[in-house]
């Protein structure tokens, strides 16, 4: 199986590029939330968030900042801005080439990002939080 | 006004910490949308995206990352990650002080992420990427 985002990388499937550097590249998504939705990707395949260098998981958070500065400056409509990365099936991950989206927001624009919100005790997050650091103690 | 984000950092305002550096640290959400929801935040007070040290963002996303091996590796269920970033109240931003989510997931946790996909022609997304790219070569 081939990658499609190592086949854009390499210049052998069309898309509309934004930018590009050593480490990322960064184009329109296909099938966009809003008009002017980005993915920044690493050049290098890393099909999760875990196999990805840190430097370029770096990169792809700064390039990300440029690019929504530059939506908000340009004639894109954009009042805000969403940043979300999806690791794994369950978290809505489709290409197994970890990428990062920027997605321009505004008013009514049907995008919805919605959840039943949990108001636990201090003892539950506490709890939470120990077992968390124990596993990145670990690491 | 006083920042809450800033008063945690400071130890003023009590948090379920997980992590600290130089730069950034991390919490357990109040109001989690999934359990072992955690926050990372800049040390320095950034209200958005624009306004935050590109160092500060790099380490957000580094230490994220960190974050979500951990959450895989601990007794919290976790079989995806989203990490989200909310930069404007129309993108659902409440605390303006820049945070990273990084949200553990499952099967049916109940976080709804979804939009009407679109699928422009290869014009209509070039004209965006133009778009773009005029907006990020003035910058």
């Amino acid at each position: 199986m081939t990658c499609v985002f190592c086949a854009i990388v390499a210049g052998e499937v069309p898309s509309s590029s934004v930018y590009a550097d050593d480490r990322v590249v960064a184009f329109m998504d296909l099938h966009p939330v809003t008009p002017g939705h980005l993915l920044v990707i690493p050049r290098t395949h890393a099909p999760t968030l875990g196999d990805l260098d840190p430097a370029d998981a770096s990169r792809m958070m700064t390039v990300a900042q440029e690019l929504a500065e530059a939506l908000r400056a340009s004639t894109v409509p954009t009042d805000g801005i969403n940043l979300l990365l999806a690791d794994g099936a369950v978290a809505g991950q489709e290409v197994f080439h970890c990428h990062l989206h920027v997605i321009p927001r505004t008013p009514h624009d049907g995008l919805v990002i919605d959840a039943p919100f949990a108001s636990p005790t201090r003892d539950e997050l506490d709890a939470h939080a120990d077992a968390i650091r124990s596993a990145l103690d670990r690491h």
